[in-house]
Protein backbone atom coordinates (compact mmCIF):
# COMPACT_ATOMS: atom_id res chain seq x y z
CA UNK A 1 0.00 0.00 0.00
CA UNK A 2 1.15 3.21 -0.69
CA UNK A 3 0.62 6.74 0.82
CA UNK A 4 -0.51 10.27 -0.77
CA UNK A 5 1.32 13.32 -0.39
CA UNK A 6 0.23 16.61 -1.55
CA UNK A 7 2.05 18.67 -4.04
CA UNK A 8 2.24 22.50 -4.65
CA UNK A 9 1.31 23.88 -7.99
CA UNK A 10 4.22 24.76 -9.51
CA UNK A 11 5.87 20.73 -8.70
CA UNK A 12 2.40 19.81 -9.79
CA UNK A 13 2.89 21.92 -13.00
CA UNK A 14 6.94 20.48 -13.33
CA UNK A 15 5.24 17.27 -12.91
CA UNK A 16 2.99 17.76 -15.95
CA UNK A 17 5.32 19.20 -18.56
CA UNK A 18 7.35 16.28 -17.69
CA UNK A 19 4.69 13.87 -19.71
CA UNK A 20 3.55 14.08 -23.11
CA UNK A 21 0.75 12.94 -22.79
CA UNK A 22 -2.78 13.75 -20.28
CA UNK A 23 -6.35 13.13 -20.51
CA UNK A 24 -9.10 15.65 -21.36
CA UNK A 25 -12.43 15.45 -19.36
CA UNK A 26 -15.30 17.45 -19.44
CA UNK A 27 -19.24 16.79 -20.54
CA UNK A 28 -20.74 15.80 -23.58
CA UNK A 29 -24.43 15.02 -24.52
CA UNK A 30 -24.78 15.40 -20.76
CA UNK A 31 -22.30 12.41 -19.99
CA UNK A 32 -18.93 12.42 -18.67
CA UNK A 33 -16.24 12.05 -21.42
CA UNK A 34 -12.47 11.59 -21.56
CA UNK A 35 -9.93 11.82 -24.23
CA UNK A 36 -6.24 11.26 -23.87
CA UNK A 37 -4.25 13.91 -25.62
CA UNK A 38 -0.56 15.34 -25.83
CA UNK A 39 -0.09 18.47 -24.47
CA UNK A 40 2.65 21.29 -23.98
CA UNK A 41 2.55 23.39 -20.68
CA UNK A 42 3.46 27.33 -21.42
CA UNK A 43 3.52 29.23 -17.95
CA UNK A 44 -0.46 29.29 -16.93
CA UNK A 45 -1.85 27.17 -19.73
CA UNK A 46 -2.12 23.83 -20.84
CA UNK A 47 -2.44 23.97 -24.17
CA UNK A 48 -3.92 20.52 -26.42
CA UNK A 49 -5.16 20.03 -30.12
CA UNK A 50 -8.78 18.82 -30.85
CA UNK A 51 -10.77 18.03 -33.78
CA UNK A 52 -13.88 19.99 -34.42
CA UNK A 53 -15.34 16.67 -34.07
CA UNK A 54 -15.22 16.29 -30.49
CA UNK A 55 -17.81 18.38 -28.59
CA UNK A 56 -14.68 19.54 -26.26
CA UNK A 57 -13.99 22.24 -29.56
CA UNK A 58 -17.18 23.09 -30.73
CA UNK A 59 -18.53 24.00 -26.92
CA UNK A 60 -14.68 26.14 -26.21
CA UNK A 61 -15.71 28.96 -28.23
CA UNK A 62 -12.97 31.96 -27.94
CA UNK A 63 -15.51 33.99 -25.58
CA UNK A 64 -17.85 31.36 -24.00
CA UNK A 65 -15.27 28.89 -22.18
CA UNK A 66 -16.16 25.42 -20.98
CA UNK A 67 -14.52 24.00 -17.77
CA UNK A 68 -12.80 20.96 -17.99
CA UNK A 69 -10.43 18.64 -16.11
CA UNK A 70 -7.07 17.70 -17.20
CA UNK A 71 -5.25 14.79 -15.57
CA UNK A 72 -1.77 13.39 -15.75
CA UNK A 73 -0.23 10.66 -14.19
CA UNK A 74 2.92 8.41 -14.03
CA UNK A 75 1.93 5.29 -11.20
CA UNK A 76 3.71 2.10 -10.77
CA UNK A 77 1.70 0.26 -8.51
CA UNK A 78 4.15 -2.40 -8.07
CA UNK A 79 6.96 0.24 -6.62
CA UNK A 80 4.20 1.91 -5.37
CA UNK A 81 5.83 5.07 -6.40
CA UNK A 82 4.39 8.13 -8.40
CA UNK A 83 2.49 10.70 -9.09
CA UNK A 84 -0.71 12.18 -10.35
CA UNK A 85 -1.71 15.76 -11.17
CA UNK A 86 -5.49 17.71 -11.86
CA UNK A 87 -5.74 20.67 -13.31
CA UNK A 88 -9.77 22.30 -13.62
CA UNK A 89 -10.19 25.01 -15.40
CA UNK A 90 -11.90 27.62 -18.33
CA UNK A 91 -10.68 26.16 -21.64
CA UNK A 92 -11.12 28.71 -24.71
CA UNK A 93 -9.76 28.22 -28.43
CA UNK A 94 -6.68 29.80 -29.05
CA UNK A 95 -7.38 32.44 -31.64
CA UNK A 96 -4.06 34.83 -31.31
CA UNK A 97 -2.22 34.27 -34.78
CA UNK A 98 1.14 34.55 -32.82
CA UNK A 99 0.37 31.64 -30.14
CA UNK A 100 -1.95 29.55 -32.80
CA UNK A 101 1.13 29.44 -35.08
CA UNK A 102 3.44 28.80 -32.10
CA UNK A 103 1.43 26.16 -30.41
CA UNK A 104 1.28 23.89 -33.95
CA UNK A 105 4.72 24.25 -34.50
CA UNK A 106 5.64 22.82 -31.14
CA UNK A 107 2.31 20.78 -30.27
CA UNK A 108 2.31 17.96 -32.53
CA UNK A 109 -0.92 16.20 -33.35
CA UNK A 110 -0.03 12.40 -32.32
CA UNK A 111 -3.11 10.92 -34.08
CA UNK A 112 -3.30 11.48 -37.99
CA UNK A 113 -7.15 12.98 -37.31
CA UNK A 114 -7.73 16.60 -38.78
CA UNK A 115 -6.90 18.67 -35.34
CA UNK A 116 -8.01 22.01 -36.46
CA UNK A 117 -8.68 23.56 -32.89
CA UNK A 118 -5.95 24.69 -30.52
CA UNK A 119 -7.55 24.92 -26.79
CA UNK A 120 -6.28 26.34 -23.96
CA UNK A 121 -6.67 25.02 -20.13
CA UNK A 122 -6.39 27.85 -17.79
CA UNK A 123 -4.44 26.64 -14.66
CA UNK A 124 -7.36 27.78 -11.94
CA UNK A 125 -7.46 25.08 -9.76
CA UNK A 126 -4.51 22.89 -9.48
CA UNK A 127 -3.91 19.42 -7.53
CA UNK A 128 -1.90 16.96 -7.03
CA UNK A 129 -0.30 13.84 -5.26
CA UNK A 130 3.31 11.76 -4.98
CA UNK A 131 2.94 8.16 -4.01
CA UNK A 132 5.46 6.96 -1.48
CA UNK A 133 5.50 3.42 -0.19
CA UNK A 134 3.76 3.58 3.32
CA UNK A 135 5.89 3.19 6.23
CA UNK B 1 2.09 10.26 -36.45
CA UNK B 2 -0.43 7.30 -35.42
CA UNK B 3 -3.96 5.76 -36.48
CA UNK B 4 -6.65 5.13 -34.44
CA UNK B 5 -8.11 1.91 -35.09
CA UNK B 6 -11.63 1.40 -33.43
CA UNK B 7 -11.44 -2.17 -31.20
CA UNK B 8 -14.40 -4.17 -30.16
CA UNK B 9 -16.28 -4.50 -27.35
CA UNK B 10 -14.59 -7.78 -26.04
CA UNK B 11 -11.25 -6.82 -26.89
CA UNK B 12 -11.81 -3.42 -25.05
CA UNK B 13 -12.65 -5.22 -21.78
CA UNK B 14 -10.09 -8.07 -21.85
CA UNK B 15 -7.49 -4.81 -22.33
CA UNK B 16 -9.24 -3.16 -19.54
CA UNK B 17 -8.83 -6.33 -17.12
CA UNK B 18 -5.47 -6.72 -18.58
CA UNK B 19 -4.35 -3.29 -16.33
CA UNK B 20 -4.65 -2.77 -13.24
CA UNK B 21 -5.67 1.15 -13.47
CA UNK B 22 -7.68 3.41 -14.81
CA UNK B 23 -9.46 6.63 -14.19
CA UNK B 24 -12.56 7.20 -13.35
CA UNK B 25 -14.73 10.38 -14.48
CA UNK B 26 -17.56 12.08 -12.46
CA UNK B 27 -19.30 15.57 -11.59
CA UNK B 28 -18.23 16.86 -8.57
CA UNK B 29 -19.69 20.23 -7.20
CA UNK B 30 -20.55 20.65 -11.38
CA UNK B 31 -16.94 20.36 -12.22
CA UNK B 32 -15.56 17.18 -13.69
CA UNK B 33 -13.19 15.65 -12.03
CA UNK B 34 -10.82 12.24 -12.56
CA UNK B 35 -9.67 10.05 -9.65
CA UNK B 36 -6.53 7.74 -10.53
CA UNK B 37 -8.31 4.17 -8.82
CA UNK B 38 -7.13 0.10 -9.30
CA UNK B 39 -9.93 -1.49 -10.85
CA UNK B 40 -11.23 -5.36 -11.43
CA UNK B 41 -13.76 -6.43 -14.52
CA UNK B 42 -16.01 -8.68 -13.12
CA UNK B 43 -18.16 -9.65 -16.34
CA UNK B 44 -20.22 -6.94 -17.58
CA UNK B 45 -19.00 -4.50 -14.30
CA UNK B 46 -15.87 -2.22 -13.75
CA UNK B 47 -15.11 -2.91 -9.56
CA UNK B 48 -13.62 -0.33 -8.13
CA UNK B 49 -13.03 0.77 -4.01
CA UNK B 50 -13.66 4.70 -3.35
CA UNK B 51 -14.20 6.42 0.03
CA UNK B 52 -17.06 8.42 1.18
CA UNK B 53 -15.01 11.44 1.41
CA UNK B 54 -15.01 11.52 -2.21
CA UNK B 55 -18.24 12.27 -4.07
CA UNK B 56 -18.43 9.34 -5.96
CA UNK B 57 -19.34 7.47 -3.32
CA UNK B 58 -21.86 9.27 -1.54
CA UNK B 59 -24.14 9.77 -5.40
CA UNK B 60 -23.72 6.25 -6.15
CA UNK B 61 -26.20 4.88 -3.82
CA UNK B 62 -27.59 1.49 -4.20
CA UNK B 63 -30.86 2.53 -5.68
CA UNK B 64 -29.90 6.12 -7.46
CA UNK B 65 -26.84 5.34 -9.62
CA UNK B 66 -24.67 8.27 -10.97
CA UNK B 67 -23.28 7.89 -14.61
CA UNK B 68 -19.57 8.04 -14.87
CA UNK B 69 -16.91 7.08 -17.36
CA UNK B 70 -13.95 5.05 -16.79
CA UNK B 71 -10.63 5.11 -19.02
CA UNK B 72 -7.80 3.41 -19.13
CA UNK B 73 -4.61 4.04 -21.58
CA UNK B 74 -1.56 2.36 -21.80
CA UNK B 75 0.29 4.55 -24.82
CA UNK B 76 3.78 4.78 -25.85
CA UNK B 77 3.76 7.86 -28.36
CA UNK B 78 7.62 7.24 -29.21
CA UNK B 79 6.94 3.65 -31.10
CA UNK B 80 3.30 5.17 -31.62
CA UNK B 81 1.40 2.00 -30.34
CA UNK B 82 -0.33 1.43 -27.50
CA UNK B 83 -4.74 1.18 -27.04
CA UNK B 84 -7.67 3.54 -24.55
CA UNK B 85 -10.85 2.08 -23.54
CA UNK B 86 -13.41 4.33 -22.41
CA UNK B 87 -16.36 2.95 -20.80
CA UNK B 88 -19.38 5.12 -19.77
CA UNK B 89 -22.34 3.86 -17.18
CA UNK B 90 -24.37 4.18 -14.32
CA UNK B 91 -22.33 3.63 -11.04
CA UNK B 92 -23.86 1.96 -8.02
CA UNK B 93 -22.65 1.15 -4.72
CA UNK B 94 -22.07 -3.06 -4.25
CA UNK B 95 -24.35 -3.94 -1.01
CA UNK B 96 -24.75 -7.95 -1.70
CA UNK B 97 -22.36 -9.33 0.98
CA UNK B 98 -20.92 -11.86 -0.88
CA UNK B 99 -19.78 -9.59 -3.74
CA UNK B 100 -18.62 -7.15 -1.11
CA UNK B 101 -16.60 -9.74 0.52
CA UNK B 102 -15.43 -10.91 -2.75
CA UNK B 103 -14.39 -7.51 -4.31
CA UNK B 104 -12.35 -6.62 -0.59
CA UNK B 105 -10.57 -9.81 -1.22
CA UNK B 106 -9.57 -9.55 -4.59
CA UNK B 107 -9.26 -5.54 -5.23
CA UNK B 108 -6.95 -4.47 -2.35
CA UNK B 109 -7.29 -0.38 -2.33
CA UNK B 110 -3.97 1.05 -3.52
CA UNK B 111 -3.40 3.71 -1.25
CA UNK B 112 -3.71 3.67 2.82
CA UNK B 113 -6.83 6.24 2.67
CA UNK B 114 -10.21 4.44 3.72
CA UNK B 115 -11.74 3.09 1.14
CA UNK B 116 -15.06 2.13 2.92
CA UNK B 117 -17.09 1.53 -0.64
CA UNK B 118 -17.22 -0.82 -3.21
CA UNK B 119 -18.71 0.32 -6.83
CA UNK B 120 -19.48 -1.35 -9.42
CA UNK B 121 -19.67 0.79 -13.13
CA UNK B 122 -21.82 -1.24 -15.65
CA UNK B 123 -20.28 -1.31 -19.27
CA UNK B 124 -23.31 0.26 -20.63
CA UNK B 125 -21.02 2.05 -23.89
CA UNK B 126 -17.82 0.70 -24.56
CA UNK B 127 -15.40 2.29 -26.35
CA UNK B 128 -11.64 1.55 -27.77
CA UNK B 129 -9.05 2.38 -30.21
CA UNK B 130 -5.61 0.62 -31.07
CA UNK B 131 -2.76 3.11 -31.94
CA UNK B 132 -0.44 2.03 -34.91
CA UNK B 133 1.82 3.75 -36.83
CA UNK B 134 0.51 5.82 -39.80
CA UNK B 135 1.81 4.57 -42.74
Amino acid sequence: MASLRPLGRDRCLELLASVPLGRVVFTLRALPAIRPVNHLVDGDTIVIRSSLATSLASSATADGAVVVAYEADAIDLVRRTGWTVVVTGAARLVLDEERLARYERELEPWVDEPMNCVIGIDCDLVTGYELTPAG
